[in-house]
This record gives C-alpha cells, sequence and structure tokens, in this order.
C-alpha cells in the first residue's frame, strides 16, 4: 500500500487498519494504568525488563544473528550491519541504560508554573505523560529497548514500528520487554509494535490522529522527511545535521585544531559531527587545521581559496554547492573562505538544518552576534559540536535531537515525552 | 484550487505560489530583525500602533461598513455580522490590549534552565522567537491586530490570511498596522497578508514547509480541522470545546446552582462554555440546578432518568448519542444522570475534545481521583469552567486555548510563540 492511499478512513475500512486500530486502543488503555503509576513502579519495570535482557542473552543472540545472516546475504553495507548486531556487551549496555533510567527523577507531576489567584482560586501547571508514544525507525535493535524504555519512564505507552531487517531481534526484544512488565503488574501493552503489518503499519500508524499523540521517526534524512509529509499526528522531526563551525580572526590554534579534530573525527557517522568548515580570510590558523585534519584521514572538499592552503602533498577536492548542502557522516569536510563574520551567518543561514553552529574566536562582540543571529537548535562558542547530546548537556537520557521548533528543540529528555495539564481548584468561584 | 492539489511544489511553480514564496522569504528577513529588536523598542512599536488605530477611526469604520453592508446582502447571520462589526469602541479596546501587552514582560532571553558542567562549560536554554508565525481565521477583524500585537511582542514576524467577508477591515488595518511599525524604525514585512490570492494563498501558508514555523488556525470547527488535515508546516490546534461538569454525590447546592449558571449562561459562545453536565444518581441538588438553568432560558436536553428531575412546566428534549457530541455555542445544555464517578470519567473519555472539564464535590478523594484520570488541558474543582482563559489564569494575554499535547496545552500566553535555543560556551572543550 502506497503511503499517499492511506487516510484517516483506512483505520476503520482495512483489516490491518482495524488491527492498527485494536492496537492504539490498547495502548490508550495501557496509558491509564501507566499514568497512575509512581516512580517506584516505574523504575522496578524498568529493572526488571534490564534483568530480563541479560537473562536472555542466549536468546536474543540467537535471533539477532538470523537478522544478521538475512542482512549478510541481501548484501548490506558493513556500517548497517553493525548497527543491527547485538553483543553480549551491547546488551549489557541496553540494560545498563534502564538501570540508569531508574536513577533518574519522574517528569511527571513537575510544577511548571502555579499561583493563588486574586479571586482565591488555587492554579497549577503540571507535566503529565503524552498518552500513546509512536516510534518508527531503521533496523537499530537497540532503539527498541531505548524508547521503550523512555516511554515507561515518562508514563506513556508505545507503538513500535522497526525495520524488517532487525525483526526477529526485535520480537524477541518486544517479548522480554512485555514479559517484565507483566512480572511487576505493569501492563504489558505499554509496550506493543505493528511490525507485523509491514510498511502498511507505519503509514496507518502515520494517520493515527487522536490515537497517537505523537509520532517521533529515528533514523535516516529520507525516513524523516517520509514521515513529516504524511503524518497527520503531531511529529517531532530529529536528526539531521549539516553541521557548521566558524574559524574567526582571532581564533587560537591550539584550541581550533583540538576542536576541528573533536568535531570531525571522534565520531563521524553522527548528526552533530561538523560537516562543513568556515575559515575567516584573516584567520592564521587555517593552515595548521587543515594539515591536522588531513593527518587524520579526513578528505577536504575546498574552495579555491582554501586550496592555495591545503597542504603540500594533500589530496583535496574542488567543493561544489553539493559539498554545502551534503550531511557526509563520513571523514568527509567541506572548507569554504569567507570574508566576514556577516558572509559566514549568511553561509549557514542558506545551507543549515538548524542542529549545530560553533565560532572560535576570541572577539566578544563576534561571539555575541554569532549567539544571536544564527538561528539553530545549539550555538556554540570555543567548545566542540559533539557537545550537542543529551547525555552532555545533563538531561541524563536522552530521546532525539529535535530540529524543528514546535514543542522540543535540541536534545530532548524525559520531559519533552510530557505535555502539562492544568488544574484549578477553587470554592465555588464564578467568572465576574 | 483544491485542498489536497497543493503542494509543497506549487511554492515554486504557480504564480500564486511564487508571490506568496516572496511573501515568506520577506517575512523571514523581517523576524530576523525583530528577533533582534529589544523590548523597549517593540513596546514602542506597540503603542505606535495603538495611537495610529485611534487616529484612524473613521477610516476603519469607513472600511468596515462595506464589509457589514456586503455581509448584510449575502445573507450573514446576525451573530457573525456582529463579529465582523467594529465600532469606537471596540477600536478603542484593540488599542487597549496592544497598550496592555506593552506592559508585559519580554518572553525572549528568558532562561529557561542552565548551569555549569563538569567540563566547565557553561549551558543556557532561553527562549527565543519562532520566526514566521501564520494565522489563518474567519471573519473577525479584530484577530487582525490581536494576532499582529502577540507576533510583536514574541518577535516573531507574521503571516496573516483572514476571511474575505472582512477584506476591506483587513486591508486597512494592515496598512495602519505597517505604517505604524515603520515610524518607528521596526520592519513594516514583519506583518504582512496572503488574503489577496483567497483560498489559494491559505492552501500555500499551510504547505509552506521551511518558510512558516508554525500556523495557528483561529475559528470554528470546520476551519480547523481542514488547516490540521491538510497543513505541511506545524499546527497548533485550537479552540474546541466539548466541555463537561460532574456532579457528585456530595456536591453542595448553592455552589453547584451558581457554577453551571455562570458556567453555561455568562457567555454561551466561547469555547470554555459548559455543553454537558453529569449529575451523579445520589446527588441531591440536580432538581435544583435545573430548575435555575431552565429559569435561565437554558434548554435542556436530557437522558430518561435525568426527565423526571426536570421542573414540571419546563420544556426539556430528550438526549441523543448526537447531544454527548455536541459543542452547542449556545444556550443549550446536554443533561446525563451517572451512576459512578468512573461512569462519569468514562463518558468523558468518550465524548470530551480535551479542552475542560469540572468536578463539584465535597469529597476529597474523587476530587484526586477526577484530577488524576480526566485527560483534558484544564481540569477544575469547584469552580466556574468559565476560568479556562489566559487572562483569568494569570497569562496576561492569549494567543488562543491549544487543545493538542505538543508544544502548548490549554491557555496559550507569549512564552508558546517562543520556541529555544541551547547556548554552550567553553574554552575548547573537547569531548572525550
Amino acid at each position: 500500500m502506497d503511503v499517499e492511499t492511506v487516510e484517516q478512513s483506512d483505520l476503520e475500512t482495512s483489516d490491518a487498519g482495524a488491527e492498527v486500530l485494536a492496537v492504539t486502543g490498547r495502548a490508550r488503555r495501557a496509558s491509564r494504568k501507566l499514568a497512575g503509576a509512581n516512580r517506584a513502579w516505574k523504575d522496578k519495570g524498568l529493572r526488571a525488563i534490564a534483568k530480563a535482557l541479560v537473562g536472555a542473552q542466549a536468546q536474543i543472540l540467537l535471533a539477532n544473528v538470523k537478522d544478521v545472516d538475512a542482512g549478510r546475504e541481501n548484501g548490506t553495507s558493513a556500517a548497517l550491519l553493525d548497527r543491527l548486531t547485538l553483543t553480549p556487551e551491547r546488551i549489557a549496555g541496553l540494560a545498563g541504560a534502564l538501570e540508569n533510567l531508574a536513577t533518574l527523577p519522574d517528569p511527571v507531576g513537575n510544577v511548571v508554573r502555579g499561583q493563588t489567584l486574586p479571586n482565591g482560586l488555587r492554579m497549577r501547571q503540571i507535566n503529565v505523560p503524552m498518552g500513546v508514544v509512536a516510534a518508527i525507525y531503521e533496523a537499530r535493535p537497540n532503539v527498541t529497548v531505548d524508547i521503550a524504555g523512555l516511554a515507561i519512564k515518562s508514563g506513556n505507552a508505545v507503538i513500535l514500528r522497526g525495520g524488517t531487517a532487525a525483526a526477529h531481534t526485535n520480537e524477541t526484544l518486544l517479548g522480554i520487554v512485555r514479559d517484565a512488565l507483566e512480572s511487576v503488574g505493569l501492563p504489558a501493552d505499554a509496550v506493543q509494535s505493528v511490525d507485523r503489518y509491514g510498511r502498511e503499519g507505519a503509514n496507518l500508524l502515520m494517520k493515527a490522529r487522536g490515537q497517537v499523540d505523537v509520532l517521533i521517526p529515528r533514523g535516516g534524512r529520507e525516513l524523516i522527511q517520509t514521515v513529516v509529509a504524511n503524518a497527520a499526528v503531531p511529529v517531532i522531526e530529529t536528526g539531521e545535521g549539516n553541521v557548521h563551525i566558524f574559524i574567526d580572526a582571532s581564533a587560537k590554534e591550539e584550541m581550533s585544531v583540538n576542536i576541528l579534530l573533536n568535531s570531525k573525527t571522534q565520531r563521524p557517522s553522527v548528526c552533530n559531527t561538523v560537516e562543513t568548515l568556515l575559515v575567516h580570510k584573516d584567520a592564521t590558523v587555517t593552515s595548521a587545521v587543515l594539515k591536522a585534519l588531513a593527518d587524520a584521514g579526513v578528505r577536504l572538499h575546498v574552495d579555491e581559496r582554501v586550496a592555495l592552503l591545503v597542504p603540500a602533498g594533500t589530496v583535496s577536492f574542488p567543493a561544489t554547492e553539493e559539498d554545502w548542502a551534503t550531511e557526509y557522516m563520513d571523514l568527509d569536510l567541506a572548507v569554504k573562505m569567507v570574508d566576514s563574520l556577516p558572509e559566514a551567518i549568511k553561509h549557514i543561514r542558506t545551507w543549515s538544518t538548524g542542529h549545530t553552529e560553533a565560532i572560535l574566536t576570541n572577539d566578544l562582540a563576534n561571539a555575541e552576534m554569532f549567539i544571536a543571529e544564527v538561528d539553530s537548535a545549539a550555538v556554540i562558542v570555543n567548545a566542540s559540536t559533539r557537545f550537542t547530546d543529551g547525555g552532555e548537556l545533563g538531561l541524563g537520557a536522552e530521546v532525539g535531537i529535535s530540529t524543528q521548533k514546535l514543542h522540543a528543540r535540541g536534545p530532548m529528555g524525559l520531559k519533552e515525552l510530557t505535555t502539562t495539564k492544568w488544574i484549578v481548584q477553587g470554592e465555588g468561584q464564578v467568572r465576574g
């Protein structure tokens, strides 16, 4: 079934539609039970899942081997196979993340604002669970456990649609998670999947307005754009990062070299890695930075002026407009020389995806101008772009990094999986 | 042009599309200027608009008469004609609201959270303007000034699409607002309209992903549902209120009578007015409440058990499922008897639009259960439902009342027209 042909009405008329509607109905009922569960109970559930995952290690690895073998036969790339593969260490890591979640404060019940009004009404606005969260993601089985844990901690039921390539692993993980929830008296239906309905399941979730309170796509550009373009339910867009660093004329050499190396090479495949370097024409550190990057194996895609500064013996590539637009997610970096800070800001406005941009400078006015004028989720002065991360910024756990402006922007923690409720208490007040 | 046939690509290919794209481009540039304007400057702009409106009163009334006359010829209802009509008092009211906005704190720059991280990085998350806000609304010219003022105060540019029936009035108001902005050095393009492109203009705005940061529909159910179903840009759903009050067995008579009269009759045409009354079978106050409502001219739509309690001589109507679903916005009230609080909660879950629900009770456990289990934007204990209002709850100004869970829920103030930006400052920190 084509994405365009699925409508809200299909939820009632098609067979899969009726079944997905049944899934969302069970999720809604489970979400009500979970919303009433206190922190101790939810944490008990998280710890039970962690223990069950470690206990079922052999079963998980067996299922995972099926998926990995099938992937290898289908010619899946080494990078994707790596993301698909679970090991005893990775399973222990998943369990550890759940244990960590159990140590975090409960986002539910937090008072956002409150006051006693002049007429004596007591008003407070508190965080409450969203209700039913849905996640559509690719063949990364760790996301299955990760999102389930975050949803439970924030009091939400979750409906999962994972990549078909991880079907065996996800099915096994789902069974373990559901059994563990039941073992502590929490509803198993707090975590469900629509994987058995294939792509139609994903499409139906996107149209389930009123049944799904928020949909979070996690994966590559194509997945996210498909979801954003087709969803009728509210979506939080995550992830795309065409990240820039601007080296100002006053930037210091050692700091610039360290930050560029860290921002580009520490983990090139993630969204907060730098993709374009802008250098001021009067910056004295450019040659040293380019040399350090080339020595670290970075392929430089440079404009004509930067080409003159590339160290002798280093192969570089002429940059085109495509380079300014590309999120390489690899050891590639586009480099462009600009005449001024405003020119750098203009380039960023044209090409950035609004994720993270950094300035390296010793000029206070320039730092302030960059902070004020760059309209991205995170703006960094004199530090690595790799810090745009929920864990690094103290959120404790990360749901994803939002590149939209509505509801959540930048790293999302547990709080971003909640909404609010206004509670007004009086003793007979009426409006005059 | 049909809603369904407008796609993102039409923004580039159709003539109106190219012009709307030019409008959004000018809005983006104006938004950058406005984002950099401090509070004093923005407040100066608001006061200049207020003064200009009062000064141009004759011109506004002349334009308004054209719209009202045309409406009368077209057979527009008296209620809609009333909403369309401006008077010297109403113009003074609009000016007064702008003066009031100028006295409110600036939502921009507010620090949401901040800390110094273990590695010495200083992190803060601050409120910043959304950028470009769009509003689609019906023939209420007051919304033109109202939304323009809220957008300016929160540092956003706004693109308006008002109802065709108010075209002359809106065009005049727009000219006055733009001239006033220019008179204080703020960009006139911070407030623009796409009214000259008719319905196509509205459709193109809904598809302008990346150009419009948030779209707010203001009006009746049909308008809001059309926008929600067709928009590709983020939308904040506002307004629909199928509001319930539950009278518990322990409710006191005087309080119940006062709250029902206020909730139903003080202003029946607005979204926070009560539409369904649920009465506990053991409540002793039901007859008195029904009598007071009937005496106040309320038409009662009652189930069989309630019919027995309707005062002699009062005409009532048998309630059907349609009554449970209806937002009358008039002097009508559906009344149903329930056997228990859980049955009342179940009814609310089935029929509520998630706007506001209230319980009248003297039982603490029941009040707590109602607060915990009713999943609406506002939950009220022993007070009128008319208090779900930004002004009443201390927000200073109200953008609308959100009935969705993402970004904003319940009354929205200036803060809800902002997003956040993470600012991270270091001295060379890299990630380990």
